[in-house]
């Protein structure tokens, strides 16, 4: 082992191969699940000394985990216990290469913090469409590796959807240039779309291009009550015909998730109260402020008119409207408080959601009576976070440690008939791994092997993650 | 060979296996530049006997090229002069599966054509928002395995970015079901992304989920005179901070483009004549005629103010609309008509195509005195069709074939330092296999043959196409 430190400290440098003092920032994931050990934490400061270390590690058989921001959910950037693992930071790739703002580009490096980007973009009057609660900690290469979705996935796709090129470091320890900023490029296989969304299992990813767009002129949030989750879903279909592309987010609220925010968070705003379903709206405009007004009422009042929405608020101010997001944002911070919960990130047709919740929610509350349930998300992309709590005054981490794997299972189960999905922005990780063997056909598997040991003989790069 | 053909007789049926009469519609490229020999032409009815027809092969040795409508241009979709080939047709995989109007979603088989796509989501008041030239006879399998461009990527990106979810027989001759309908699963590798774009090379597409959105209330088009391919950009940066996602088309056309529209389609309307370039604008709104029509004269009005324009019209009518579409798409036409020509599908960063355009029109002047070069394109995606045609008065067949390898070196070396594409969204086939290797970096070459190893280790599948 000694000889291969003295690699890696050839590779970045002594000062950037840690290996004493605390290093459980590195080594613990931020949820505080999963707590490894490294044989060094590695700071490479450029693309070529990631190639540099992840030549030594081949040297040395030593396995990588690729790490950004740390702020990932399925235990896929932290070490594993073994001691034998490098961790390998890209925090220090931190500059951005270029803004091209008549291509509507953005060239930065893999550490690069998500929010410092979309401050940059905004400096320039243009939009870095990728938003999400870990922004002000998360990397751009944290991003693309586990192609991060948020709330502005509606409008602008997921990660992967906004890259347009990419700069990796492979598994030989080989740099790809593929920094493209082009629109249309048919040269080839969709390497980029490839190593997006592999959770560093695949290549290491170093720097992007990112795609921009012009600021809206004007934003204008509405909620809206409903009183079932079809109405909600009813109201979707008429905001896209009404919005087109103007549409921008589309976030659903159960009340259970708004009494928790109200409980844990008394300071806050607290609008339609008593509503079953709350529907967060956001319109992005090129005009103005008065005709996106004047369009949001008019949509509301068409929904109060067919009975899909019995009340609503257009946000009057910025600041109204900051407070209704941060209603949203603030739920997971109030389920934490109310105890350990059982989450899942799941996906379904939007046609498909309605169905679903009601048959589930059903199954749940006749195999634990008194559960309580609380759902909430992106369903403009059909996309849920419908967590499982325990019934009020039982203990919350011992439901936790005695039900959870038999509740994944019956969510897990109930998606099926309707391909839903088990993952929908999160990832695989460590954390859901054996459900990807268990729920994905084995010609999926088969051919996410054969990629994996095409690019990865040796499994440096991520081992037990995703496969 | 006998055997063989019995095989995959078993598995689709003796008629619809063809080895006599004229095969050319198979055999022969439509632009009749490539024209090979079958051992058999073979046409599957659906998925299971695809995936038959795979195995068969590869119990007798033998390689199997794909083909949609036959309309692609680079020689992908017929096979070579062995007469060993089975040509797999996927044409009688024509059924639509599923439309969900809530998801906004179609499931379709790889054979349907685009245009009676198009037209059926129209029929529910959706837009399929892919279009090209060739959308009455190619289909979606096609379109899928080229990741299709056209007309409407600047709003709503090539096919990669319209589709959901694939089916998939693999060079194993197993079907892989991967038709999800999800706008976010992060289950895994990019496995949809990876096959869309591999012309066939890893595997064959059976069928398709693709995004739908709501039919915009009105689309109003305009045309815009401008001095510079400068000043079009200029008004490009204008139109899409001014329109935002309600920009859905910018065409441009050099003035030796509308000459020969004019030359040999007289009875067509020539409007802004003189202008060095013409930008053809569409926008695409959810409210209605008369808020679009504003803001595009209000729009135009600032770019005529700006010197950026020096005349526009906004069409008055549907018909007047799709006269100025009509034009556009009859360029390629008339440089038939005009004679044999040499073409390029390339794309630049948007803020690049002005300095590459000027200094690559000289370089050719200079290097081919009197040559014409007949520009147009999608510039709001950066795509340009660069075609060069003979000086007047010479023989064009002459021109071209004496010539070509030298202009293409030309144009796509002048690409490099500007990091532009010498295939936009025509991709690779048989026509650009020696430029792939010639300009994709071999990091970028060994990835994609790992993985074409990977998937198809006997070569089965296309061979001698893309790699």
């Amino acid at each position: 082992m000694n000889a291969a430190l003295a690699t890696l400290r050839a590779a970045v440098g002594a000062d950037q191969v840690l290996t004493e003092g605390d290093l459980s920032a590195f080594e613990r994931d931020w949820r505080r699940r999963w707590h490894g050990r490294a044989l060094a934490v590695v700071r490479p400061g450029n693309s070529d000394e990631v190639a540099a270390v992840v030549r030594a590690c081949a040297a040395h058989g030593l396995s990588i985990v690729p790490q950004g921001g740390n702020t990932g959910l399925v235990g896929g950037g932290v070490p594993d216990a073994s001691g034998t693992q490098v961790l390998l930071s890209l925090q220090r790739l931190n500059r951005v290469r270029a803004i091209d703002t008549a291509n509507l580009t953005l060239t930065a490096e893999a550490g690069c913090v998500l929010q410092t980007l979309q401050e940059l973009a905004r400096d320039h009057g243009l939009l870095l469409p990728l938003s999400l609660a870990a922004q002000g900690s998360c990397t751009l290469g944290g991003n693309l590796a586990t192609n991060a979705g948020g709330t502005q996935v509606l409008r602008w796709g997921n990660a992967r959807e906004l890259c347009l090129g990419l700069e990796v470091v492979t598994a030989q320890g080989e740099i790809w240039h593929g920094l493209t900023g082009l629109r249309k490029d048919n040269t080839g296989y969709a390497l980029r779309d490839l190593f997006i969304g592999s959770e560093g299992t695949l290549g290491i990813i170093t720097a992007a291009v990112m795609k921009l767009a012009p600021l809206p002129a004007a934003t204008t949030t509405a909620l809206a009550a409903c009183a079932t989750l079809q109405d909600c879903v009813a109201l979707l279909t008429r905001a896209r015909n009404g919005l087109g592309s103007g549409l921008t987010g589309f976030e659903v609220m159960g009340r259970h998730a708004l009494d928790l925010v109200a409980t844990h968070f008394p300071a806050l705003p607290r609008p339609l109260p008593g509503a079953p379903w709350a529907v967060l709206l956001e319109q992005s405009d090129h005009e103005g402020l008065a005709p996106a007004r004047a369009r949001f009422e008019s949509l509301l009042s068409a929904a109060l008119d067919a009975g899909e929405v019995f009340d609503a608020v257009i946000a009057e101010s910025l600041a109204q409207a900051a407070g209704l997001w941060h209603v949203r944002e603030t739920i997971p911070l109030a389920q934490a408080e109310e105890g350990a919960n059982i989450k899942h990130d799941i996906s379904l047709p939007v046609s498909a959601i309605a169905n679903f919740v009601q048959h589930t929610d059903a199954a749940l509350v006749a195999a634990y009576p008194g559960v309580r349930i609380v759902n909430f998300g992106h369903l403009g992309d059909g996309n849920l976070h419908y967590n499982v709590q325990a019934p009020a005054g039982q203990d919350d981490a011992t439901f936790v440690a005695t039900h959870e794997p038999a509740i994944n299972t019956l969510v897990y189960d109930a998606l099926q008939p309707y391909g839903g999905s088990f993952s929908a922005e999160h990832g695989i990780g460590v954390l859901k791994r054996d459900e990807l063997v268990a729920r994905k056909s084995p010609v999926a598997m088969a051919l996410m092997r054969s990629i994996k040991a095409a690019l990865d003989p040796h499994q440096r790069l991520n081992p037990g993650r995703v496969l």
